[in-house]
Formats: structure tokens, C-alpha cells, sequence
């Protein structure tokens, strides 16, 4: 009988976030990347979102590596939900993502939990039936890989996330050469980074953001204040490479900031130029023109130092004209608004304020068109596997390898817990495997489901009326009320008229004739539907409607 | 004594929508524009937001005339809520922006309640101590136009909303020559668009979307589907005339859509070609390469005809593979994500979807950095207030004037509220008058406040827990309770135990000492505080609690 393999995302397709894979090859697993993922809007409370492993619950005696491609969040941010659930495999990673990953599990407590592996790349390793092999790609992040997995039935590859930039800040570029070594070799598969198909050309080279901060540092006569994200470790060492360039010192400021820094130089992945980095009481002593702070805050999120800043809530600094502050990052779709806020605020406190809209102070980690079509063209897998993307994104990949002459059959799109098969006929998508939203909700993992989502959406958009009444447990006669209490819902202008109506319509809805014990679940029901039809009548909207009957 | 001229914004500067500005001489006044606002996504249950025209009730009589610079949302919007409220002044306005005033206050019932005079562009009107003239400008709809106020005190010139288009769709392009002509009789003041400043260069005529509609026609095999605004006539038009350049029919579908349609094709505002513009099963008989159908939904907006179609819930049209989807319309910020989840759906569906992202199907309808350089060149104004942006547009708006030898001092920022006041010795920022958010929900105007979207927001984001207790009149004993009912907030794995501990922790709140009455209030606040230290301690959650203790 031969084997068959199997390739399962169990999240990061059609949508953006929470990357894992699983790589099935007879009973032997690999997992690939852990992340989390960030929620829409209309997930209203949920902190994040997480795979669904459910699949793996059983299978964990058989999982023998997690190998995680880099460092960013939506590839190891799920790490300390679900390591003990995926009975704490090795982790097989390099040794800046290790880095990374040992500060996440060390903050929960759980960096004991696993044993590190280094992934070196260009050395294979061999996990029952697979051998793996990294390989360097240059991303948003040094220290970066794609993955060859050589199984029985194939060569598998895992592009990473990835741009062909061959100037970057840590002068390790994708390794094109591989690429073409690993179109000659035959590739079965190629799970490829599509993110950013919807980009004609080339995504420019993170050189390009060290010309523009140059011209900035050159033209600011103030403070500069960057903000960007605190796994951005390039983007980290332009700043300080710049700041030495003019002369000036920086602080970084924002606990999450601190650590990767203090991480990634350890592990000698930033390379910090003689007295330039200084703590934040003293690069606030310097000359206005002397003075760098490097903080978080590039997304607005609320509780960031940048944010804080902006809403002149941050304990040691606050802005002053003259100040020239950087939004270092785009804003993920979602953002805008919060954003906007920040930046809108920090001009009205009179700083000069430069973003994307404005200069080329970010740019893409991600591969464009033209770059996707060399990669393509070097790997010439036999089918293509769009990953990381929406499913627009995945889509619109697909066309772009029709034009390189793919069919449709030979690219495959999943759904998270799709089941892609390889056997000797080929390629197929097959079943499907348990695929969730796990939600992250304060310290609940999980439990948080749709239904109480959808309750809080209710309760966003139209706030609750509760009515309460107390009832003699042996007449059912009511003792006391209805009375009526709302929260996020007013009646409107003729509100006391309109309540008053409705505990008429109350009211009517518990006559139930007679002094004899009702049944309240049908009370109740009735309450609800009568209420919720008058109440939209008289107010277009629909409120949450809460009968609460207590017997005494 | 020598009268002030005072201009007011009630809506739309450090924002964009709700626009509506105040101009005052003497007592004498004229409103511009009256608009809507949509909400942020964290204004929950928010319809929109109005214009506070709290300064205005107390001065209606002195209000000559209401005056409509062109008929977008953001400028007609607030009309059939706060018309009655400014003691119906007659509304000057051109044709098709009157006809847009009239569908609107029709469908409230509310189109007798203002006389309609005609805006015809280069002809004067007086109005007390105003003397108004109108001249053409270019926008993403037709008949809009910028206004000239002849006042005591000098020459306010009021951009309207508009961009340098020298070959608009109407073939009415903005009246360049008018500006020169200010600019020779001298302005004092000048209001002036500023939203799109962020974006170098010129804004591409709305031409370019016609090229692009055409090469697109002139690939797709299927069915044609364009989403747009109701309102952008321009690129209702250019869809008309590309569908009868490639022999294909035209159903327009949605209300507003429809409507406007109509009363524009009445008032001679759009051209029909022959026979090109059916009824939508007419449409959906033919076959499919003849088959265009116009519709809204262009922001994702849950309700609208593209989304239904998207979430397969249109009564009379699914999609199929071979259909072709235009979005015709650039994301207004917040939008994004349910933009994109249409978008994403469509492709799911096997339609072809072009976006503002792959090509150009859309254009802004606002002047970029070099034709606001060339208006301000022509204008030449004493001051210049940036109107009709964000914050930062405004502060970037400033630095443009600058670079044209304008001080700080001429830029006059204002916020809503803000009097901006012109004398004879110059301009100046002074006072405030009222200003704030009055929000629409449901039928209700103004009633919901900040409370009321604040107690949503913590609903949105914990939840609510409630605690009822029945308890004796006299005596103050419990005798039923408590009970805790929740909604949108779990409290995790150990749900059960944590509810437990917690109506231990009411028990002890509401132990206050022997049978006499407590003090409710008092009760209240302390189970509040110490339910809610004990769910934060527990959950890191924080629901809104809410006691409700009955008295029987």
C-alpha cells in the first residue's frame, strides 16, 4: 500500500493570520508555524484568534517537530495557547526566531516546556519520514526561512513569508540559487506567500526606508520619535544606524521593544553603534536635535507608548512643537481609524508628522507580481499551494500562474482544514478536517463562541431592556413590577410614554389567567416577541430584551 | 460701529462628512450645506451624525437662505433632520442638486416645507447684506459648484468640494477663469477643499475610468456587474455610454440607485443611450456578453444589493462563474474589512472582481497637491481656512500654503464651533459657539449621548452580568437571590465555580447588619466593586454589572 501525503492548513488561508500547517506523511506529523491572528472588527471583545488544532489532539504522539518559518506574531503567537496541547514537540526554528520565541514562552512561564532546535540553513534534518531543510528568505524580519520537506511521495516547499530583496539590512537575501536547485530537483509542491499578488513589480528593498529616514533625520531641527513594530528588527537597526549617522541617540521605549532589542542583540542580530542607544531619561536630557525614541504604536492600538503619547497620558514624555514623529509601518486593513486618530492628534500638539500616505517610511515584507512570477518560474512546482492571503488573494494567484501556463487543476486553494492529497495519480483537494475560530477572550481560551459574539454584536448595536419581575412562587401572581432597565438603549424623545406602554404590553403578556403557576419559559418567549415587535414599531431599533422572573 | 463678519463651521472641519458652515454679518445669516456624518466604528449603533445647530435655533429668523453647494451625502444629508429646526429658509441650489434635495426630503414628506430657488452659476443673488454668486466646479457628481459671498467686510470664497477636471463627463469642467477673476477683485477669505492633500500631483479625470470600464468590457465574456454610489451620476453615465459602445443593456437595481437615476435622466443630467437601459429580468433574459447591472454596495455596506448578492441573498440574481464584479468607488476608511469580505465572497463564487487596487474603475472626486497650489495661486486670498478634512489634512494644507509664501498666521485652523472672525484689521481665530456630535439612531435624533454609546462599548467588548435579588420592603432580607444572569461575558473553563465564588462575594456585599432597610444605593455601588475586582482577578474580563434588587 503506498502512503499517501497529506497537507492540512489549519488556519492562514483565506484570511490573513494565525498560520499553521500540518504535513501528514503515513501517520508521521510535522506542524508548521503557530501564530495568532488579529480580529475584525465585529468580533467585538475577542483579543485574538487561534488555530483550531482539533485534529492534532489525538494525533499528538505522531507530531515529531513544530518548525517555525520566522519570528512575527501570526507564526508564533499561538505558541503558549497550544504547546502543552500539542504535547510540547521540539521546536525546530533559527536562532533569532528562537530568540523571539523563548521571550513570548519565557512571559507565560512555559519556555521549559519544548525543547530548541536550531534550524541551520543548508542542513538537512531528518524527522521519521521527512527530511527538512531550511533555506534563508529575506523578509520584514532577519533570521527568515522557507522550508523543504522531502517526503516519499515529493518534494514539498514552504516559500515563508518572503520578498526577493537582494539589498537587505541583515545582507542575507532570499536564496534565489535554491530556489533554481530546487526546480531542477522536481518540486511536487509549492505552498507560496501571496499576499501581496494584488502588487504590479517589485516591492522595494528595506534600503529604500533607510534613504528616506536619512532625508528625514536630515531635514528635523526636533525630537524624533519612530514608531513601528517591536518584532521589526531591520527596521530597528535603520533607525539606530541612522541616528548614528546624525549624530544623535536613542531610546527605546515599550516593554515588548525592550525585550526583542536586548534579545536580538544578545543573539548578535542587531548590531548597535557605539553609545547610541540610551535610556529614555537621558535621551530626553539631550538637545531636542540630539534625541531618537523608538517606541510601539505603528497600528494605534490603544494601550501602545505611541498612542499614550497622543493622548498626552505617557508618564515621562509628551509632544512638543518641533518633534518630527515617523509612523515606520502600513496600517493592516482595520486600523485606519485608530490611526488616523493618533496621527490627527499628534498634529494638533503641534508635531510634524510623516507616514506612509506621505513618504516611504514602510515598506512591504512581502513579494510582489514580478517577484512571484521568478519565484514560480525557479521552483516550477507541479502544483501550487496560494498560502497566507485572503482568498481574494488566492484568486487572484491563481491567474497569475495561468499566465505562466498553470491550469486550474494544478492550483490547489484551500479552505483552513482542507485536506490537500498527494498520491502517485497526483494532487487533489479531498476532505475536511475539524477548522474553527478559537478565540482568545481575556484569560478564556476557547469557550468564547459565536453565539456569545453575536450577543455582544447585539448588544453593541442596540444596547438591552431588561424587565424584571418578582412573582409568588405558589400563585404565579406577580408581587412587584415589571419594572424596565436599559443599558446602550433609550426609547427616544417619548421615552417615558413609550416605557410606560411597555409595561402594558408586559403586563399583558404575563396574564395567564388565573392565579395558578405559569409556565415562564412561555411567559418569558411571549415577553420577548410582544416587547420586540413594539419596541421596533416605536423605535426602529431592537434591543437586546431580557425578562427576568424571579419566584419568591 | 463697524459690523464683524463671523464664519462658523457646525460640522465638518477635523472630519470629514457632516459639513455645514455658518456665515454671519451682523445678524444676518447664510447656512452652507447641511450634511451627514457616518459614524466610527466604535460609535456603536450609530446610523450618522448631524451638524449641533444648538447656535442657529435661537437665530432662525435671521437665517436668509440655506445655500446647497452640491447634493453628496455629506452636504444634503442632515436636510430632512434639521430643516424644520432652521425655521425652513429657502434652499438655493442648482437643478440636480435640487432634484437630489427633493428625493430625499420627498421620501421623509418633507418636500413642501422650503421654497427651491435656482443656483444658476455666474449670476448674482442678493440676500441681506450678501450678495451670492456661484461658479462651476468639478466633482464626482454634476452641477456641483464653489460660492462667492460678497460681503461688507470683503470676499468669502467657499471652494465647494471639487478637483481641476478639464474633461469631466458632464463636460463642464471647474471654472478656472472665475478663480482668476477673484483673485483680481481680491479675497479676503477663502474655504478651501482640502481632503485630498496627502496626494501629490493631479487627481486623473474621471475620463480614466471611462478607458478603463472600456478595456474591461472589452475583455469580459459574462455578465457585467458595477457597484458605485447612488449619487456619482458621472459614473452612472459613463457606464451607460461604455455598455452602448459594446452592445450591451443596462438594469439599474437598488432604490436609491434607481431614483436618482430617474429624477437626473428628468432633469436632463444623464443621457441615456437608445434602448440601453432595461428593466432587470429584461437584463437577466439576455445572454450574458449583453448584460450590465448597475447597482450599490461599493463599501460593503451590509444591506445593500452587491452585499445581498455576495451572501447569496438576492431574490433575483446569483452569481456565476463568467461574471465579471467592478467595485467603482475607492474604500472610505473603515470600510475595509467589509469590503473585502465581499470581495473575497465573490471570488469564492467564481466571479472575476476588479477593485480599486488592480485598476483604475475609480478616481477621487477632490483637487491633489498641484491643482490646490494652482486654486490658491488664482485665488491669491488674504486668508485661507482649509475646510472638508481631517486634522491632518488641515495641518498638511498649511504647510502646502507655506510653500507658496503663506505665514502661519493665514492659515486659520478651526475646529466645529470655532468663530473665525474678519474685521478690519484682519482675520483671526476667536470664540466658540456650540458644537458636538448629535447622533441618529433608529427614529431617535440627538437623545442617544455619549453614555448611551459608551455603555455599548463596554456591552461590545465584556459583556454585562447581572445580579438579581428579591428583598423584603420592610425588613431588607433577601428572599430570593441572587441570581446572575449573563450575556456576551463567559466566565471561562470554571464558569461554574467562579459564579459560585461570586454570588458568595454578593452574599457578602449584601450582608449590612440585622433586618432594617439598607441603603440600596450604597448596596449597589458595593457589590458593583467588589463583583467586579473579583471578575477581573478571575477572568481579566470586565463585564458591565448590573444589581437589580426588587423590593416585594
Amino acid at each position: 500500500m503506498t502512503e499517501r501525503l497529506r497537507v492540512i492548513p489549519l488556519g492562514g488561508v483565506a484570511e490573513v493570520g494565525r498560520n499553521m500547517w500540518v504535513v501528514e506523511y503515513g501517520e508521521e506529523i510535522l506542524v508548521v508555524d503557530a501564530g495568532l491572528m488579529f480580529p475584525e472588527s465585529d468580533m467585538l471583545g475577542v483579543d485574538f484568534i487561534l488555530p483550531d488544532i482539533s485534529y492534532l489532539r489525538e494525533r499528538t504522539r505522531h507530531i515529531r517537530a513544530l518548525v517555525v518559518t520566522h519570528g512575527h506574531e501570526d507564526h508564533i503567537g499561538a505558541l503558549p495557547y497550544l504547546l502543552s496541547d500539542l504535547g510540547t514537540p521540539p521546536i525546530y526554528a533559527t536562532r533569532l526566531t528562537q530568540g523571539l520565541i523563548t521571550v513570548k514562552l519565557r512571559e507565560a512561564g512555559l519556555h521549559r516546556l519544548s525543547e530548541m532546535r536550531e534550524l541551520r540553513p543548508g542542513e538537512a534534518v531528518t524527522l521519521g519520514p521527512f527530511r527538512l531543510e531550511a533555506y534563508r528568505v529575506a523578509h520584514s524580519i532577519p533570521d527568515g526561512v522557507g522550508l523543504v520537506i522531502d517526503t516519499p511521495a515529493g518534494l514539498l516547499v514552504h516559500s515563508g513569508d518572503f520578498k526577493l530583496d537582494y539589498t537587505p539590512v541583515d545582507g542575507r537575501p532570499t536564496d534565489t540559487a535554491k530556489l533554481a536547485e530546487l526546480g531542477r530537483r522536481g518540486v511536487l509542491a509549492y505552498l507560496c506567500d501571496c499576499v501581496r499578488v494584488e502588487s504590479p513589480g517589485y516591492t522595494p528593498s528595506e534600503k529604500v526606508v533607510g534613504d528616506t529616514f536619512d532625508a528625514i533625520f536630515a531635514q528635523a531641527e526636533g525630537r524624533i520619535i519612530i514608531a513601528t513594530f517591536a518584532s521589526n528588527i531591520s527596521r530597528i537597526q535603520q533607525v539606530l544606524d541612522t541616528a548614528y549617522r546624525h549624530y544623535r541617540k536613542v531610546a527605546v521605549v515599550g516593554r515588548s521593544m525592550e525585550g526583542n532589542v536586548r534579545m536580538a542583540q544578545e543573539l548578535g542580530y542587531l548590531s548597535v553603534p557605539e553609545d547610541t542607544l540610551l535610556r529614555l531619561p537621558d535621551v530626553l536630557h539631550l538637545p531636542p536635535e540630539e534625541a531618537v525614541i523608538l517606541c510601539t504604536g505603528s497600528q494605534g492600538e490603544p494601550m501602545s507608548v505611541l498612542s499614550r503619547i497622543a493622548n498626552r497620558d505617557h508618564p515621562q514624555f509628551a509632544i512638543r512643537p518641533g518633534d518630527t514623529v515617523i509612523f515606520s509601518a502600513s496600517p493592516i486593513p482595520g486600523n485606519e481609524e485608530s490611526i488616523h486618530r493618533v496621527i490627527n492628534s499628534l498634529f494638533q500638539q503641534g508635531a510634524e508628522v510623516i507616514y506612509s500616505a506621505l513618504a516611504q517610511v514602510h515598506v512591504s515584507g512581502h513579494a510582489s507580481q514580478e517577484e512571484l512570477k521568478l519565484a514560480l518560474s525557479l521552483v516550477r512546482p507541479r502544483y501550487i499551494v496560494p498560502i497566507h492571503g485572503d482568498y481574494r488573494h488566492m484568486a487572484l494567484f491563481r491567474k497569475l500562474a495561468a499566465a505562466l501556463g498553470y491550469t486550474p487543476e494544478q492550483v490547489l486553494l484551500a479552505e483552513n482544514g482542507t485536506v490537500l492529497e498527494f498520491g502517485p495519480e497526483g494532487g487533489r483537494v479531498g476532505g475536511k478536517v475539524p477548522s474553527g475560530n478559537i478565540f482568545v477572550d481575556g484569560l478564556t481560551v476557547g469557550e468564547v463562541d459565536h453565539v456569545v459574539v453575536r450577543d455582544r454584536q447585539l448588544l453593541a448595536r442596540d444596547g438591552i431592556l431588561l424587565v424584571v419581575i418578582a412573582v409568588d412562587r405558589r400563585t404565579g401572581r406577580v408581587v412587584a413590577g415589571p419594572d424596565m432597565v436599559s443599558r446602550g438603549f433609550v426609547p427616544g424623545r417619548d421615552g417615558e410614554q413609550i416605557l410606560e406602554e411597555a409595561r402594558e404590553v408586559v403586563r399583558q403578556a404575563l396574564d395567564h389567567g388565573g392565579d395558578v403557576p405559569a409556565d415562564w419559559g412561555f411567559v418569558n418567549r411571549k415577553i420577548k416577541d410582544s416587547l420586540g415587535k413594539f419596541l421596533y414599531r416605536r423605535t426602529q431599533r431592537r434591543p437586546m430584551i431580557l425578562p427576568l422572573v424571579m419566584e419568591v
